[in-house]
Formats: C-alpha cells, sequence, structure tokens
C-alpha cells in the first residue's frame, strides 16, 4: 500500500501517518520527493487499514497494492479450477455449454428444450424458476413446479440443471432439484445469498452485476468461496455503457483478464451480453476465441411465444449453427466444446 | 406503443403482427412510409405486449410511448407527495435531512452524532447495523445491538431512525427498532426485499442502484408502491460512469427529472454520490438548488477513526457548515431545510 | 512514481528496472514487501518515463503520483484565474453569464437575443456561426457572415461575443470579430487546434470532452497554455453514460473538484449537460450552488423555429427567470451573478 | 417518425404539430391512444425535421424511425464493400492485418517492423508520423520524415502504408506518401477533416471516438462518403466506460451490429481496445470470430524501448504467435487472413 502525502502536508503528518502504520501492525518506509512525500507501507494488508489511513491529515490518496480478493486469486492457486457437475466440465480444455430457455414454461416446452439442446451437444440445461423481473407487473416464474419439471427434463436427458435461485429462503429447495445454483447479476451483491450458496454442496454459477468492477466481481466470488464452497464459476453477461444498440456492452477482455487473476473458469453470456438474437452466435464464437470456459445461451422452441426474452433466444435450429460454428472455433484451438451433437 | 417493420418486411409479416396485437386485446393502427410501415398500437399496454411483438417476424423494433410504471407516475397522482414520520418531513416545501455515521459503532458514537446533528438541524438519524460490504473481510456491522444504540439515540434526541435492511428475513426486525427503513443500492433490483417493505408500516429510503435506469428505479418503487406501502423516498447516491476522480457521478438532473415523472419526493446523498469529504458540502447545496426534498449525509465524531466510510464522512463542525450553506440555498428559494440548529 | 513488480518477479528485473530510472535521471527507493517488491521513484516525473517503466520486465503497473500537468495546476499558481473581458467576468466572487442562440441564423435574431440576454443580466453573448454538426446534412452555420452579426451585436449591446472555432484556418478570422474563443467538445483533443488558440490574444473557453478524464481535460487547457495564452476557462458540458432520458450527464462534482486542481475558472453548460429545456433552470441554479465561475446558456427568441438545439433552448422570458433564480443563489453564497438587470 | 404528445396536450397543440409536419413536406397520421396521442409522420424525414417537431408545444418526444445516414447504410446498398489496397484487403472473405509501431521512431525500426510484420502475413504496415498526444510534453512524431521513412518501408516490402492525418493542412502532404490514411479517434467528429479526406483519392481508416455511439460514427463515414471517397474502412477501438483494468472497453457486438447496418468493411484494433500487451492476441482471435474485416495491431522490434504505446505493443515473436491463432480461426470460418507468412 502506497500512502501518498499532499504537497503541502507537514512533517508532523507524515509522522502522525508513520505512527498509524505502526498501530495498525504494519511497517512504513518514507520516500521525500522532489514534490510530494509517499510512505510505502509493508505487510499484510488489509481493506480497513487503506481506509484508516486514507483519512490521515495530511493524506492525499492511498493506493492499494495487493489484490483485495485472496482465495480467488491466482497467486494463491496457480493452477486453473475445473468445475464439473455430471455432464457438465467448464475449464481446462473443456469448454462446458449450458441452453435452454429464459423461463420455464410447461414440461413439455422443458423437455423439447432439453433434447434440442442435448442434441445440438450441449451440456447443461438452463430454464428459470424463480424469475427476478423488473417490473411487477411481469411474469415471475413457476417457482416449485417449474423446479420439478427441470427434474423432470433432467431424468430425461442426463443433462445438469442450472437455475436460478434470488432468495436465501428458497436455497434449499432450489438444490434440492437442481444441480448448479446461479446468481443472478441483480444479486451478485447479495451478500446474504453468496453466503447462503457459500454453505451449499453445489457448484454456483456467479453473474457479474452491470457495473460490477472487476475487484468487485471477484470479491463476490471470495464470498461463496470463503463460505467453503470452492466449486464457482465466474460469468460475464455484459456491462452497462452509453451504448444503446445493444441491450449490455459484453466486454471480451474479461476473459484473458480474468484468467490472469483468477483460478476460476469464466463462462460468458452472449444473449444477455447482447440483447439481440441476431448477435449471439457471432459473439458467442468469439467468446470461445477469447478463452470462454462455458456459454450460457437462451434457447427456446418458439421465441415468438416466449413468456420472456424472446428478442435474445434462439430456435432449435438456429442454436444448432451456434454449436457447429463454436465448435469449429474450439476445435481450432485444440479445445473440446459440450458433448458431440447427436 | 410503435411496432417498426423492417423495410423489407412483406404484407404477410405486417398482417401477423396486427394480428397479434388484436389477440393482446390492442389495437393496431397500420401507417405505410415511403421506406417502412409503422403499426400504432393503442389500449392499455403492458410489458408483456412488448416482448411478444417485438419476436414477431418482420419487426425491427417496439417503442414504447407509456411508461412501464404506474402508482409511481405522475400521470396517476399529479400532486407531489410528502412523506414525513416524527419530526421528519420530506416533500413540498420541507427538506428533510438525514445525518449520522455510516456504521453504528458504539453507543457513545451513536448518541453524541445524534447530539451533534441534530444541534445543526438535522430532522433525522442515519447509522447502519446492517452492512452489505464489498469485501467479506471488511466490519459487517453490529446488527441487533447497532438497532438498540440506535433506538437509544432516538430516545435521546426524538430524531427519526433511518437504517439499512439487507435481507427480508431482517424486516421485522429492523422495522421494531427504526422508523425510516433503507433499501441500499445494491439492493434496488432485490424484488423478494421489496416485497417485503412494500407490506411493511414504515416510509421507505430507495436508493437507486449504481447503473439502474430511471425507468428501473421507478420501477422498483413500483413494487414497495404496489405492496401497499405508499411512503416511498428515491434516493440519488451516484451512478457509475467512467469518472474515477470520485467514486460515483452524481447526476443531479435526476430531480428534476424525477420530479417530472413522480409524485414521490426526491432525496440526494452526497457522500456515497462524490466519495470525498472536500466534495460533500458544493453538492449538498447543489442538491438543494436542485430542488431535492432531502438530503441523507454521512457524519462521524471522528472520520479519522470510523469503521468505515471515514473519507467521505463530515466531522461535527464540517456538518455544521455544511447546513449553514445548504440553509442560505434553501431559504433563497424558499424552501425550509431540516429544522432550526439549536 | 510507483512501480510495482509482479509477485514472481526475480531479483534481476527489480535490479533492471532500478537501472532503467537511472537512465531516466530518476532516483529508485527499492522497498521489498511481504507479497511484492515496489520501487519508489523519485525526481522531476515525465510521462515518458511512465511509459518507459511500464514495459520493463517483472513489473506489473506504475503508478504515478504527480498530476501530468503543471501551468494549469494550482499547486503551481495557489490563486485562482480571473478571465475578463470587457463586460465579462468569471472567477473570484464574479459568476460570468454567456448566453444566446446556439446558431446564428440573422441579424434580427441575434440582436434580438442580445438585447434580451443582456437586459436579464447575462454579461456575454453566444452564438454559432461555424458549427460542427453530426450530420453533413444539418445546418452547418452561417459562416462569416454570422461573425458579422455578432459584431453588430456587440456594437448594440457591448456584450462580449463568445462564439467556437472548429478549425486552425478559421483561428484569425474569428478572432477578428469575436472577443472569447471557444474549442467545442468534439474538438478538445484537436492539439492543431488547441496550439493555434493558444497563440492568440483572445480568451478561450475550452469545453470538456463527453468522455475526458479530468486529466485529459486538464492536459487540454495545459496545451494553451503551453502556447502562451493564460486565458483559459475550463467548460464542464456533460458526459456520456448510460443514462437516456438526458442527452448527457452534468457531473456537477467537477466543479468543487477543479477548484482543487487547477486555478483556472469553470463554467458550465446546462443546456448541453442536460439537452432538455425543463431541466436547465434547475441545473443552472444547481451549477452555482456548486461553486461555479460562469453559466453558458442556449437562449432563442423562439425555440420552436429555432435552426439548431431548440429543444434544449429557452425562451427569453424562461430566461429571465432562471437568472432570477440563479441570482438568488449567487446572493445568498455571496457571489455575483453577471451584470445587474434593467 | 413519430411525435408523441404529453397526456395533458391539447387539441391545438396536435393540431399546430399537424399543421407543422404539412410544412415540412412530410404527411401526418394522427393515432388517439388510451393515454396519449400520437402523430405518424410520413415522408422522407430529415434531422432537421425531427428538431423542429420535437419544440412544438406539447410534444413529448419524437422517435425517428430511419437511421440517420444514407449513403454507409445496408438499405442503400445490400453488397458489403471490399476495400482494396495493393496487397491489401478488407471485406469478403479477406481478412487485412494492419500491423506496426505506434510511431515511426527511424528507417532501421520502421523497416526491421515491416519485414517482420510481413513474414508474419500482415499486408499492411501501421506507423505514426504525426501523433496526436494527450499531453503537450509527449513525443509528437517525425512528420514528413517519418513519412519518408514509411515510403522506403514500402519500397523495401510492398506493403501498404496506413497513417494517421491529424490535420486538413497536412492530408495533401500524407497523401503523397502513404496508401490508407487514418483519421483518429480524436479526430472522428473534426468535420473539417473528415471533408478533406473525402476528396482524396486514398481508402480512408476511420477510428471510432471512444464515446461515439454507433449512428455518430456512421455519420461520421458519412461525411466521408458525401464528399466523395467511397473507400472507407470502419475501425472498432474500444469505448469507454467505468472498467479501469483495460484501457479502453473493446466492445465486440460492434463488428455483426455494423455488418447489419452498413456495407463498410470493420476493422477492429486490440491493441487500443484493450491497452495491454497480455490481451491484445485473445482479443484479435476474438475478433477474427466475431466476423472481423481486419486487424490493426501494435507491433514493435523492442518495445520496452518504444518511444510510445509500449504496453500495449507486441514484439515480432508474439505478433507471430497471434498470426498463427488468428490464422487457425479464420481457416476454421472459412475465410482469408492477411497474406501467407513466409
Amino acid at each position: 500500500m502506497i500512502v501518498v502525502m499532499e504537497p503541502e502536508s507537514t512533517q508532523a503528518q507524515v509522522d502522525a501517518a508513520v505512527k498509524k502504520v505502526g498501530e495498525l501492525g504494519l511497517r512504513a518506509n518514507v520516500i521525500v520527493g522532489t514534490e510530494r512525500t509517499v510512505i510505502a507501507v509493508v505487510g499484510e494488508e488489509r481493506e480497513h487499514a487503506k481506509e484508516v489511513l486514507e483519512v490521515c491529515e495530511g493524506v492525499a490518496t492511498v493506493m492499494p497494492i495487493l489484490a483485495p480478493y485472496k482465495m480467488a486469486s491466482r497467486e494463491v492457486r496457480p493452477e486453473p479450477t475445473t468445475v464439473s457437475c455430471g455432464s457438465f466440465a467448464a475449464g481446462g480444455s473443456q469448454i462446458g455449454v449450458i441452453a435452454g430457455p429464459c423461463s420455464v414454461e410447461s414440461e413439455e416446452q422443458i423437455i423439447a428444450s432439453a433434447r434440442a439442446v442435448k442434441a445440438a451437444g450441449a451440456t447443461a440445461l438452463r430454464g428459470g424458476a424463480f424469475k427476478p423481473r423488473t417490473s411487477p407487473y411481469s411474469f415471475q416464474g413457476l417457482k416449485e413446479t417449474g423446479l420439478k419439471m427441470l427434474a423432470a427434463a433432467r431424468e430425461e436427458t442426463g443433462l445438469a440443471i442450472v437455475t436460478e435461485v434470488v432468495s436465501t429462503e428458497d436455497v434449499e429447495l432450489v438444490a434440492k432439484y437442481s444441480d448448479v445454483l446461479q446468481v443472478g447479476a441483480r444479486n451478485m451483491q447479495n451478500y446474504r445469498l453468496l453466503e447462503a450458496v457459500g454453505g451449499v454442496d453445489r457448484p454456483v454459477l456467479l453473474k457479474r452485476g452491470p457495473s460490477a468492477t472487476m475487484d468487485e466481481f471477484l470479491l463476490a466470488a471470495e464470498y461463496i468461496l470463503n463460505g467453503g464452497n470452492q466449486r464457482v464459476m465466474l460469468c460475464e453477461r455484459g456491462i452497462r455503457t452509453f451504448e444503446a444498440h445493444t441491450r449490455f456492452t459484453l466486454p471480451l477482455a474479461s476473459v484473458p483478464y480474468l484468467h490472469r487473476k483468477t483460478h476460476l473458469p469464466v463462462i460468458v453470456d452472449p444473449s444477455h451480453g447482447t440483447g439481440h438474437t441476431y448477435l449471439v452466435t457471432d459473439m458467442a464464437a468469439a467468446s470461445v476465441a477469447a478463452g470462454a470456459d462455458g456459454l450460457i445461451i437462451e434457447v427456446h422452441p418458439d421465441p415468438q411465444n416466449a413468456a420472456s426474452d424472446g428478442y435474445q433466444s434462439l430456435d432449435f435450429a438456429a442454436f444448432a449453427l451456434l454449436m457447429e460454428k463454436c465448435r469449429k472455433v474450439a476445435c481450432a484451438l485444440d479445445r473440446k466444446l459440450g458433448c458431440d451433437p447427436s
């Protein structure tokens, strides 16, 4: 941590800051520059130390040097983690493919979806039973009934089930029926929920909040890891920027950035990341080329009649083409995408 | 709602879209332009109708005309709402002032803060007992013990208590000790929590998420109003932009914008909105000039030793100067800021 | 400047970086931390030194400590600069008011505008003769004819003339007719133009680019100051963010931030900063409360028939009300807004 | 164009707006809704019409339906345009590869770079002779001397030369020595410059401004096309967002979006788009997978001693690996990347 003093700071202020560093159990090195004095602080840094030093008189700013997360860090675990669950694996040479409708609408719909995405090579089925919706007047999901339909689809196809949990009260219920718990973008900083899924024996797919920095994203993962659950997958699903021609801006440089900073696998969601069907396939291929460990794609038997997110859902034929394109890219880069299509 | 067809759309696609409009219980007016056909849709629009039409073949885009929120809308209730609670009032000619520390740290700290902010003219006391923190390793609040200290401070000073609730499980507990429930920015789209505070007999201070659009913000308020709780205050606390010299960007045009769209009072938080002590007072004065119905300010007896947010907290003397400055502006514009200082 | 080494950097890499520091004429202090080594670099830093060190092997990042601008800096000139020009002054206790139409359309229009804004208390007249327009098919301004009309309006009212220059070739021509040269937001990093206005004996109003950081903004000013022209005014006119309910987001914390970093006066443009007539007055008042040294406001005799920017222009009556409101706020804060209304 | 009236608008206001539509030579269709009246306007729309209607009394908002650009539009020219120049081609099945140093520093440096990038398969050489720099104290380029060195490198290797022009005065000079004129991101809305390059017989590489919307980007291209120059290439080089771990955010969905809207080829710049050497290769591969028609990559013989942009430049070996990776992806998707490596 580097403590930068104001140009007009006094010697007494420097001394006081150095004293404070000592009280925090850290060591101070004072460097007098031509225009400013800085104090280099040595020792295991804590978030709290930064906050304390930042408000000392005469201090202009405090620049942290170490990452604020630990268990998620590549410095702690240099080898990449592969998260597996039945037929699904993400990490290493495997690119996991999660596909299915935004919402579970009926048993027919979800089973048809499961069969189609499996046939095209997907290794997990997505489908929302508890839906967080921007408007209180929108369809909120079938809840436990939907979970049962998902379980039926697994029964039928063997696909791992990925579904969202929106509240601590539902964690147990959702874990009962599903294989992977998804924490949605709106809940990325719902710390109680992160703690709850941190205590469950299920992999977690953690979606990035649309205005979360990378440190905030990794600290959210840290909550889960800290709770004892090591099977965390990070999902880039787009950020909010001034761009209005896409619903969100999908910043694929997140993939190689995260691979450098963390051992956790990185999944990309080009459906939410673009918000338009016609952009999904190209961005899925780009995600694979960028090094993604997985894809999550919205697929619906009949997007024109979907209960939600039809504008960004692919039909079965379009999904098969997406898989074909992505498989070519994966193959060219020596990775394996999903399972072999039937 | 305006449905814009693609330039190359066929007559059959236009007919199909018109048919779909009818099935939704709405009326269609087809207008053939020189380059495009548009369908003007008349009737009470629903979010769902937009989603359905958006995915019809040949449709380029759907432009909503009505606001997606209803109960929050000024069209439904043209007169501004004043939210009151004991000594505190926000709306009309009254500018409510909520002040106090980020976290409740001890009874001495919170009572000293309460006395000082009241003496300077504040009408409510803030203080966090349940703290949502970015890092799992940061101080998480004193929980119920903190709530009891807040209640003691109310006992002592008569100030209304404003404190955050982070989880549905805690709503009842927090409501027992406090006067106004705060929903934090990270939880603005935690719909279960919004529903829960919508069912409680306490005013709610709803903070804007740092990447929430105005429609999303007002739809979050709609969840609370729809639950039966009409005493909602909207709080602008800054958005995330590329600017790095402030922690968030405080967009004060939100104040007159919201006043035009909604009857709910608008509070501004210049502490989180700037993230630096030295910017708070000027931005508080600017908020008042922009027409804010209230301010929420972080004040701490000793910011240099605060458990959290010291970098953006004012000490008692600085807060008294802030109040003096804001009072001058409020007075010049015929509004009343907080209560008279003692 | 702080050079942070990678955790796995070798001693040889640290030595090489230290050697490079020496070659740059700077002094290195090596601090070995528990997890990382950092090198604190002392001496007059240059942008180039940062770039060189950043790419040394084993270096993770380089954190500058000094501001990259010099002549604009408050460290170099602690007292605020007042920029004056005839009746117009911005800085110290004076708040300059520049008002007038987006484009000069006719002599009648500009003279009527000049009279009206002067009567309401403005101290300078704005009006575009060279218009940078997003579309090649939009009205591009009356050019020299427009400049002559502006000069006629000055003749008539005595107001200082503020008008935009968009190209180095036009600098001499525009300077011949006008009192203050405006560099528009689109040209904030048109360095040739900055150099050209840096060599002219006219104050310059430099508008912030909509995605410029504060350092980039101040470095653009530095180009002008470095050219020998000390009369630079900075103009905050809004930034581009995800917010779509306003054309730009007006971040008023720029005002106190800039006052701390630079001695140059800060003008605010709430017309472009909001893009909607109904938001301009409240944001003008907020700008004054935030400490602005000047306002620039679009005013048109008949906004409904303006050649450009009608949606954000005030008519004469609305401008008079704006001035009345802003004068109250200025007065409450012991500043003088424009001149006395007639 | 759809004119949306305010809910409280009067019949007289609707009539006045309809009359105005007629005066603009357009046709009005009035649709009375349950809560609002809208006027659908038919005829060839112009930007000006929107501005005029927007400020009519009682009008809430005006929603354009047609794109504001014409010559750049895919509606006007449905087939994709290929831009060729000697060995370089971008569009159709060809992916052009422009590589070389940020700045031309010496004849040795630029010739060595040219040889190396050609050997790896690049089809054009980049190198800056006129450098727009954020700070007036940074290296500004070798100017004409640099242009001569570029010409010498072409002589040596046969590569097409791509170099930036920053000012109208230099257009002729730069065109004399180079094959493709680059308009930089800072100058995307320097309309005089766009007009100047629109009148020259050289392809233009137009870089997107970091806060430009897609409409603004395409309207900038329209200035060049409108000047008579049809050989325009669009270059996505990253936008400014809240993300700080990359210098800019590279939004690759621009590629398929632009392919749908315009016939012009789309080049991607992953060097500026990420700002870090270690991210460039993965993002180059992702660009190819997203459908890019070209890449522009910063390559330097010795990035650690580059005069500028060393932090985002690849050395020769790294560039060869990038090409190998991108060639695999291009090949898998039936496209040809650059020329065959030697």
